[in-house]
């Protein structure tokens, strides 16, 4: 079984059933069509608010593009040492915003708390043109180590971005994981929170290459367009992103995906805490953060178990992933088999 | 019918069924997996000769990140006034390259003619640090207005280029149909002609959005890799971007499209040229310029037919692209139709 | 005699004097001094209008920082093709701006002219995100080609950019020459006449190393900072580009240097025409082009005097330049020497 | 006493005198003139080996251009925490590579120690293109907390960097007061140690505004010219950075100003301690950081100290700057005048 990553899942049979549909039949381009035009209205219903949709092919262009309207060449992003954008998108960050700095701090399962963060920014001395001042706090929900901000994190942070008159961004690459644990409904750790933008992630939860840039203040939405032309992610068969992004949100197959796959990595947890591993933090979302012995690793892998070491977490702590296509009762299974 | 573009096609049934079939197994993220290590292979094996590929989601991106490992961000692209990384894609060359600006020059048809691109070169002043040079040329095969360069063309660009020791790039979003149109090998008006990168389309010709960056210089992998994924174009279930690519070039598949957009062409050009239209000039891949009256113009749109003017050659030239879904039976039951 | 350049000028006693007074007490850094806090009040009263000063060391710097506060990563700026900031700052703009786009034109001796500027912005094709739209026009005033824009023609590029809804910017490296010869009030060929920002050259007309970007729209002010100190063109002893400054503006010191040099030019020119040069157009600067024959331009540089070709007008175009400290009385000594 | 900062500084005698020579003849622009021709070889003089000379106006200038040419725009610097180019520079760096991120970490005194810097670079897991990895080293000598390194410990630094084939740029905005503290020869501390390029710092040290850019490894020098004249570094009238920089090494001016300097934060580092406050680390070049009670920073302020706090070394941390034009007799005073 591959615990490697979510992205190793293919994508669901919703989404392939929905391109299958939209594969034989000409249609405008760059976002002319019928599939593109109703983006709009199907994830303002979805959270309960006029938003604006921008859709593209990957987790990185999200982020990256999001915060360059964010944020100027000369300003800071607060954000968790283990955040994505700072860890896994290169200098991406840098590039899309023309110089922008990544500002991280530390927090306990990669997520900000509140009181720091205000701490943080208020001990940051301005030395006016010379340092670099905050204008965006970006969080990842659910986080890089598998925790999710309750509402009431996420509203406080909100408040501290308010305070200090911080922009609020929120990479939800995992997103439907998130909600899927939190059993809310999507606006309350998002615009309700103070969330200005949110990267609403799909490909690791079922689509095959696709994110959605989803801005709460509509004001955002010329500058995103043009940042997404002229880095090359506004795709001319603009309706296949759409496809994917509707056939995600109908019938809440992202919501039914993620509960899965969160269900699964309960099911892990169960099984690898009896062999002796333990949490490093709570499971929450779809990954698990375990510590264990080289040998009980070494027992895993011979059962043909995949997934990666952590060693930011430590030498003896090791990730495993669940997605929506991971299979439940072969996890049961593995009571039996490994004993 | 609709000749706005080739990009209001969908993707083709082959690349349907080769998606379907990826559907449901697991496999490594970001290019690790078995599809997406068969690219080198296949495309050597079509260009005849080692070459590294690097697929990416649109033609957008494959330009700027090749351009942005064959010009400093202090150089100079020469290119046509009408090609698309000067007219169409926003400001992304100096995004990507860091600055490089376009030195844009005309010639016929969108070409660039080899012996006044050899004296464009020559009388450019160089004034050192203050003036741009020009690093790079970069050429469309076929070009913004349908015209194909022929083997000989394309090897007199290449000759000035290593004269005046400049890159040369391929901008081949329709290098399909242009290959189509000479029933040449690829390598003769690739590598073998002096081309060191191209973007090789697919989108515009039957995929759902991958365009290949194939590297016949193999040395600019590791920059091209890099901008790549700071550009947030490497996409984590790549083996998708892979699937089309191979299933595009599989049987021949991207030339089977190309030729039938071609013969589409052909047909219509026929059709219009009867109605009283004439072509502003050959029409050699899958794409029309026609000269025509008002009144000609209104009677087709009356019939049905959707096509862009194309004011920069005229208020009384129009465009109409056919592509690898065009009816042809249905453009020859034109010719009764409009009587 | 030095006609080459009016760079090859040292700067003049004023400047000297100044900074030999300021050579001796210790004063706050970066700006914090009492002469950098007289700028702004200074500049404001030469221009009749509330204005923020900010002093670079060099004109490509003063160009470049103003124009990325007034242009975003995405636009275009309209300039003529001879423009210093197209022809003779490398890449500056677009690494300044993160991107933007020079749109050059044509026009004669270096000017736009209003009707044509109005029908180059009218007749670009807006196509959205795709095409790179015109938000900026820069002129320069004196040109490039030594010619000086009237009041009148000033005002009438402001209201053309007023009606485009275009920011409007004047590189002044020889602003000094053009108010000197057209003697009017610095008002009126700026603010007056719808220019928002301002590039004011001191270093060619006298001054060592400074050049002022005077903002007409003071909101500019906090970007034009950020973008100065993060380009290192922030002093750290900052007082010596206002102690110039000041030295330059005082008992107009500007207009009286500025005179002086347009006044040789005109010597020269008798000279020149005298020897059976022709002025490619009126001297109304203190650059004069001339087209002369091969014989003539020896005789010249055997008599001693250097200057350039300049290729762009034709192979047998000169250039040459007076300034400040150009000595008049050896100029019409030439008379006697020439024959 | 203004022990602020040594940028509060005038500019000394030698430098004035060299300026006032080169006020009244015109030479070549850009520097084509006879002045700025002698750099290479007055530098070469100086580091006993061919070096390549580029001056610039500011530090931030020496230091973002240098690394422009040392580390790719999807690279990292490390650097400590305290760092100019982390703290006091803006985005500059980023700004200037092209997005190249800072990877900064402690150490004592705001010094790197070559084997925490060993561990570190080997600590980091290459994530390939998803993670930044280090291509350059870059120390700050004298550092930003008044620390200089040995030849020992820069040679030791050195070799880390050959270890892992990586750049060694050092800041050298205090070079001159570290080298009058070692007493050793520039070689030792800088190319025979591993350096690739310096920012060879006058400004602070007695100059008016210039900072060379000194670059052991010749082959850069092409990618900093470009780098510097699009930035707006490159000044028309040039031979006025080389006066200065040619006056400021001649006689030994600099070696001089900052012996003299260095002297100065001595004397002062007695009378402080005579009154109760403790030196936070040892006082090595011309900076003071000292830890005191709110009393005796009220004294001294009554007293017409003028310093200031450095809070990130703690609420009662002080810093004193000495320059080479602190009366030295006055700080003696300072001892009776305190009691």
């Amino acid at each position: 079984m591959n615990f490697a990553s979510d992205n190793v899942s293919p994508f669901c049979p919703e989404i392939l059933e929905a391109l299958t549909k939209e594969a034989s039949a000409n249609a405008p381009a760059y976002g002319g069509d019928e599939i593109s035009q109703q983006l709009d209205a199907a994830f303002s219903e979805l959270f309960g608010k006029d938003v604006a949709v921008i859709p593209v092919a990957t987790g990185t262009a999200a982020n990256c593009i999001s915060l360059s309207a964010l944020v100027s060449p000369y300003g800071g992003v607060v954000c968790h040492h283990e955040a994505h954008i700072n860890e896994d998108e290169s200098t991406g960050v840098a590039f899309f915003t023309g110089g922008a700095k990544l500002l991280p701090m530390d927090g306990p399962a990669a997520k900000l708390e509140s009181s720091s963060l205000d701490t943080f920014i208020a001990d940051r001395v301005d030395r006016g043109v010379h340092s670099v001042s905050p204008e965006c706090v970006a969080i990842t929900q659910a986080t890089e180590l598998g925790a999710v901000y309750s509402v009431d994190e996420v509203t406080a942070i909100g408040e501290v971005c308010r305070k200090h008159d911080l922009r609020l961004f929120m990479d939800g690459a995992r997103f439907a994981n998130a909600v899927a644990h939190l059993k809310c409904h999507p606006a309350d750790v998002t615009w309700k929170a103070g969330v200005d933008a949110i990267s609403f992630g799909a490909t690791k939860n079922g689509a095959m290459a696709v994110d959605a840039i989803v801005l709460f203040d509509i004001s955002l939405k010329s500058r995103i367009e043009q940042a997404r032309k002229r880095s090359g992610h506004l795709h001319s068969k603009h309706r296949y992103l759409a496809t994917q992004l509707l056939a995600y949100i109908q019938y809440d197959v992202w919501l039914k995906n993620a509960a899965h796959a969160n269900e699964a990595a309960q099911a892990l947890a169960e099984v690898l805490i009896r062999q002796g591993a333990t949490l490093v933090h709570a499971a929450e979302g779809n990954e698990l953060f375990v510590k264990m012995s080289p040998e009980l690793a070494g027992k895993l892998r011979d059962a043909g178990l995949m997934f990666h070491g952590w060693p930011s977490l430590g030498t003896d702590v090791y990730r495993f992933v669940a997605a929506w296509n991971t299979d439940i009762v072969q996890i049961t299974n593995l009571k039996t088999t490994l004993g």
